[in-house]
């Protein structure tokens, strides 16, 4: 508080004699007058010390501290209980506010945590005259102290002997009111979803999923590499890949003039184009990724690619995240054990380290998922082979839509299969696909016939991850680069890494909005990235 | 040794008899037949267990262990020395090779550190048949007991029972020998490039800073949140940015004909475009992450940004990393303390966690870099107004080649006279610059001429971090809008923030490629990222 006064008054001052403040600070009264805030500074200075000396020629800046947040108070094993009869400030946006005769409960929520605090007024409370303009979507400050709660849904309440409206939200046109609302309407409030329970949770899931990854892969030595998002280089087909240029400008009013591009003969002249050819948004760092490999023996990156596929499923998106390690001196056994331990870490991370969250998604968008989650931290992964998950799935006789034929690729109803019914809901990799429908890269097994990919299949989700040794020797891959069709040229740098101390290596892939839903139950994966981007639409 | 025998063998077996291998295996013969391969895996069959019984319906997946490396071994305070009389197998890339009379010295390199594990091999040593292909470059597999070390460069050594060739480099041809390279030229060879000293270095050095980065913030209760890549929001001025498009098309053979360009009466039909509208690159995740403050009250963004910019200089790329932290319920005060607590967190990181790569610079790169960032861990930072700053700069009675004067903007000869010669090498923010030369979006102080905006300098580099506390009222953010002539109804979302539940947020970002230089002294920024993007070169 007392900071939070001085912030009031030493506004006012000259800059050169502001002394640092931190953690508690707010800010003078805005334009748009609210008593609030003029009471609140003018409560606050009061307590506040007296600025310090500055120096001839300037002032240290502050130290750096952490507010308390609802989950400090409400996340231990206690939910509370601890804090009781302790002084409290919190921050926060108001979720609901229940009048009763002598009380009012206004329920904060400051996005550390699913939970609300709880915060008691009543006519007593300093600030009590502005109740009727605390309505959902208001930012407060309360402050007061902790006490034991008489509600059963939660241990402690804040009994408020101060609230103070920072920003007012008007009732009328706050989209997102108490009412349910849809996750479609949701979308288009892309900038306010986060405010909700689902989107809150799912923040901050994505959140302990990313860090998790990170500290996976560097608990085991692996470098980070940013592997480039613009790409000129032509290993990358040019199918469904967006092109960067500048050679489009709107410049002129009206929109770009199709003449106005710099044109030869005819044709879109792409050596004035800012990287003097045509230029594309990654689809994989893993060509990149396997420079660094040859160099540093593991690496991952993690990193957004794109698609300019024109889909509109719940599965798809034009942008979105991948981590992509790979491992030098390794096959494809290390390569799946690789997978399954960091499937199983990141899911464990999220058990142990977002309780709450995870509770919600299990009462409120998958039943049991929790126990889902549970059976792929502690059952150890299966795998087979693509032949024999053929015939497996030949032999079920069950009615698939799509053909079962060796040779064919599997489809999202075989693997669903496999991982659900056949192993009862434990995750499967399948490994040693036909050669003919998996790419250049991956290395041939000495049955001339398959190569050394993986895929490992989760229920509900069915491929979260792709994998495959790398086809480490230089004959074989040149002449899987002629059988593609493609232009041996372009891979010179790919090629040099077969030429100059080759070594076997092995990596995978992960769309990370995939892993999001399959962690949270979430269906869409719309809802699995902050700003969605799908044809037809890149809002926010 | 056993597992790597059992890979040799189990690969010709039935794909479903495979048992899970990790960590140590190879690979069976290559096609192109070297006896190095075959004598490997023969010698280590003799040692490898029986398979074990495979399931009924698949085989588990294995244990993911890592394997030892060079810096596990010699990165302890021993340097290695407990391991002497251990039995180690280190697999890596050859860097040099000494041949003496009786003994030849291998440099091994695995990229974990930047010591090689110098290895001496005698005739007795099996493989040593194959010693006039090793050459730098080439990758070895190299077995034997580690030992006391004469020389004085190392404790310890590796003698070598076996070695075995894996990938040759042809000495004639591999662009990287002994010699010293230039940056210049390692630049063409990206793919290359972290095989050397250097690169490998600023390789680790990068991945700490990043790993630190996540962890401060982590810490400090931040989510991290992802923000969009490609962007059809008008909010981002068209200017200097990318555009990302599906018009263009090379499918036709020579390239992409211009009249195919979907057009409606001359102009460019943005319509047909994948998003229905002109779609850019980022320039900055600030205005998304802001959304996501106002609900979790502190976020972090950490991705990849652009800019269109022609600028061929050693500070400028196309394409880098940025992170951008945003604090909800905090003012310029707390975002400033936030800053250098960061940069102090990140430096000291480094400093504890890559010693080694640390020394290298301090003694290849930049003479005295580490006394300076230990300076920066250890001095408290110094803030100073704008205003203070001019009339200092004036009082130096230096002679600048730009000009200063309140309300111009500050050049990087001035921010380096104040860190670096004012006070002495200490990093330094100036806050409260006239609004006229920062963005809208900055909160404008009480004085009705400045903004609440901060530069932290640093020696050296200049400005590090830029921020500003945001502009959270209404009115004053509309006006603001105005005067820059920026069209309103494109930033409805933003301004909806300002509308429900605004509060007082602050802000910064920074240039991780910037952060890389600063802390490795590497002065071209194309150095400081594996593949940089500039303009006329997106190669690899």
């Amino acid at each position: 508080m007392a900071a939070a006064a001085a912030a009031c008054r030493l506004l006012r001052l000259a800059p050169r004699r502001l002394r640092p403040l931190t953690g508690l600070s707010l800010l003078p009264k805005p334009l748009s007058a609210s008593s609030g805030w003029r009471r609140y500074c003018a409560a606050a200075q009061a307590a506040a010390p007296p600025p310090t000396a500055s120096a001839a020629t300037g002032e240290t800046v502050g130290e750096f501290r952490r507010r308390i947040r609802v989950s400090k108070v409400k996340g231990g094993e206690d939910e509370g209980a601890a804090w009781v009869g302790k002084e409290l400030t919190v921050r926060g946006w108001v979720r609901t506010c229940r009048a009763q005769r002598t009380v009012t409960f206004v329920e904060v929520n400051d996005g550390s945590c699913l939970s609300n605090m709880q915060c008691v007024l009543t006519p007593e409370t300093e600030g009590y005259d502005q109740i009727d303009s605390i309505a959902t979507g208001a930012s407060v400050l309360v402050e007061g102290v902790v006490a034991s709660s008489q509600g059963g849904k939660q241990k402690v309440e804040l009994k408020v002997s101060k609230m103070i409206l920072i920003g007012e939200s008007d009732p009328t046109s706050f989209p997102i009111q108490k009412k349910r609302v849809s996750r479609e309407f949701l979308r288009t409030v892309a900038h306010l979803r986060p405010r909700t329970n689902t989107f809150g949770a799912v923040a901050r899931v994505r959140n302990a999923l990313a860090y998790a990854t990170h500290k996976f892969f560097q608990d085991s030595g692996f470098v980070w590499v940013s592997s480039p998002i613009i790409t000129a280089s032509d290993c990358e087909g040019a199918g469904e890949q967006f092109y960067v240029t500048t050679l489009l400008s709107n410049s002129a009013e009206g929109g770009c003039l199709v003449n106005s591009i710099p044109s030869k003969d005819g044709r879109v002249d792409w050596s004035q184009d800012f990287f003097g050819k045509p230029a594309f948004l990654t689809v994989s760092g893993q060509l990149n990724g396997e420079t660094y490999a040859s160099a540093l023996s593991d690496i991952y990156t993690f990193g957004p690619t794109f698609r300019a596929e024109n889909s509109n499923t719940t599965r798809h998106l034009a942008e979105f995240w991948m981590i992509e390690p790979e491992l030098a001196f390794a096959d494809l056994n290390d390569d799946m054990a690789c997978a399954s331990a960091y499937l199983q870490y990141v899911v464990k991370y999220i058990l142990e380290n977002c309780k709450e969250d995870m509770d919600f998604f299990n009462t409120w968008v998958e039943k049991g998922i929790i126990d889902r989650l549970n059976s792929v931290v502690e059952k150890s992964f299966v795998q087979m082979s693509y032949s024999d998950a053929v015939k497996l799935l030949i032999g079920s006789n069950k009615k698939f839509e799509f053909p079962v034929k060796w040779g064919l690729d599997l489809q999202s109803e075989h693997e669903r299969y496999i991982t659900e019914v056949a192993f009862g809901g434990r995750p499967v990799i399948i490994r040693d696909y036909p050669k003919d429908i998996k790419a250049f890269y991956m290395r041939q097994n000495d049955d001339g016939k398959t190569v050394a990919a993986m895929d490992l299949l989760v229920p509900r989700v069915g491929e979260l991850i792709g994998g495959s040794q790398r086809e480490e020797r230089l004959d074989y891959l040149e002449a899987r680069l002629d059988e593609a069709n493609l232009n041996k040229d372009s891979y010179w740098w790919y090629l040099d890494l077969r030429r100059y101390g080759s070594v076997p290596h092995a990596g995978f892939g992960l769309g990370f909005e995939r892993l999001v839903q399959f962690a949270t139950g979430i269906d869409n994966i719309r809802d699995a990235i902050p700003f969605p981007r799908v044809p037809g639409s890149a809002e926010f």
